[in-house]
């Protein structure tokens, strides 16, 4: 059993992560590699107090290095869903199930698009992850679509075991792609089917397919876990990064602006503190 | 006119004063000196993020440096009060006046103890500051108690023009205190007096003085700006480090638990950048 699973590997959620240590908690951070992040890309940083002049890429490195001097345990993995179940809480990673007593949401702004039969079909023909799925669609034509590069590995899991997969990326540079997949750009537009899918209808064309997976670099936080307060698009959280929900606690961009290092940071430390806290009154 | 002055040089106060700059705002930061505080003797501090295994001396030095690099303008002197003047504050700096179109008070902890008969003789006798008001006393017999090391430059300035000078520490080791003063290790219990100061009355006996004046390393909140809304002993604000007074943020220790470096830097962006955005919208 995780005494804190954090869904992130930003600076809200490796701040967090460092206090959690510091306390002998059992700590895990679920997130993409750190040089994914807008951080790591981000030219120079002059206002996170202490680092004078650094880019972006050497203040990532320095988080990571700190994180890892602590041995914080990091696993490149996506969190698909988080379940309550009783006292604690049960994690979707990538289909393999964990536990956690308390959860620190620190997934960053996430888009909350979704397409039209998104929902409804979600579990019939349409998933949030190749990996876990793919071997449902063995044999058979597929779409998937991507938000960042980062789907790229999941569309060329794909080509590997259908019959036909069409790629649909939602930015510009498609980075290293199977030649067995037909590339789309055009915008999805709805999911279509009865009782199941059998059509992905884009704006200039409608592709015949029996799954489709949306691969979006974070999952939205309502899709994450259910029951979260939102407000204005945030994770509503009050002055000790609790959130509605016992034991679920959430730091960073997603509890809204200012988008700041600085501000992730030390919302990172009170909500690792305050679940620790919790951990020890419950 | 100043567009933010910030009460307090710790963590808090540089992470706002940094911001200011950045976006190329007038700021001055008033507090004591750097080394003075309790994160300079902290021993290590390993939980703020990308800075692993340091002291809080060499943090504090970091975080200095920074701030002189994006030539922040500090200023080693106490705020003793600050006004609303119409649209803006006017700072009683150590009775010289300053005016600021916003003020952040990064105070940190500050103790609200009063003694008896303290509000009462304020301005009659008792004073927060000798430097400001010690040549009201010149010649005459005056007590000094003092929270803290701090103090003693200010005692030492009264035993150069008053008759004789009592000095109450509150604190255990005296470190460089004037041969004309009189030392006395006891607890203060009330001002006394008719219509001015006559006496300090102390657990085991009562001096007969015309001046009190009573150093403490930072002024009580609730002191320095009448009319800010406290809750639980500590400032209170939204998520914006907004306090219930237009123009006014808080950030840091003074807002309340935890008490952590990381909290302290976070909340400062958060103040500066609000702080940014009133002076632009008013």
């Amino acid at each position: 059993m995780i005494d804190i699973a954090i869904i992130g590997a930003g600076p809200a959620g490796l701040s967090a992560a460092i206090n959690g240590k510091i306390r002998n908690k059992k700590v895990v951070v679920f997130g993409n590699h750190f040089s994914t992040s807008y951080l790591y890309k981000a030219e120079r940083v002059d206002n996170y107090l202490g680092m004078y002049g650094v880019s972006g890429k050497e203040m990532s490195e320095q988080f990571v290095s700190h994180a890892q001097e602590m041995e914080v345990e990091f696993r490149e993995a996506k969190v698909l869903e988080i379940f309550a179940t009783g006292e604690s809480y049960t994690l979707n990673v990538e289909n393999e199930f964990v536990e956690a007593k308390t959860v620190i949401l620190t997934n960053g702004i996430t888009k909350d698009n979704v397409l039209v039969g998104e929902n409804e079909f979600l579990g019939k023909g349409v998933s949030y992850c190749a990996t876990c799925d793919g071997m449902i669609y063995k044999g058979k034509t597929v779409a998937l679509i991507g938000d960042s590069a980062h789907a790229e590995e999941e569309v060329n899991y794909l080509a590997e075991i259908c019959e036909k997969v069409y790629y649909i990326p939602l930015y510009k540079e498609v980075q290293k792609v199977d030649e067995r997949i037909e590339i789309i750009k055009d915008r999805p537009v709805a999911i279509k089917g009865e009782n199941v899918v059998n059509q992905l209808e884009l704006k200039t064309q409608t592709l015949d397919v029996v799954g489709v997976f949306i691969i979006k670099e974070s999952i939205p936080t309502t899709k994450l876990l259910q029951g979260l307060e939102i407000e204005n698009n945030a994770i509503k959280v009050n002055n000790y990064m609790e959130t509605n929900m016992r034991g679920i606690y959430a730091a960073g961009d997603c509890t809204g602006k200012p988008y700041q290092v600085a501000k992730a940071v030390g919302q990172g430390t009170t909500a690792g503190l305050q679940a620790i806290s919790y951990l020890h009154n419950n």
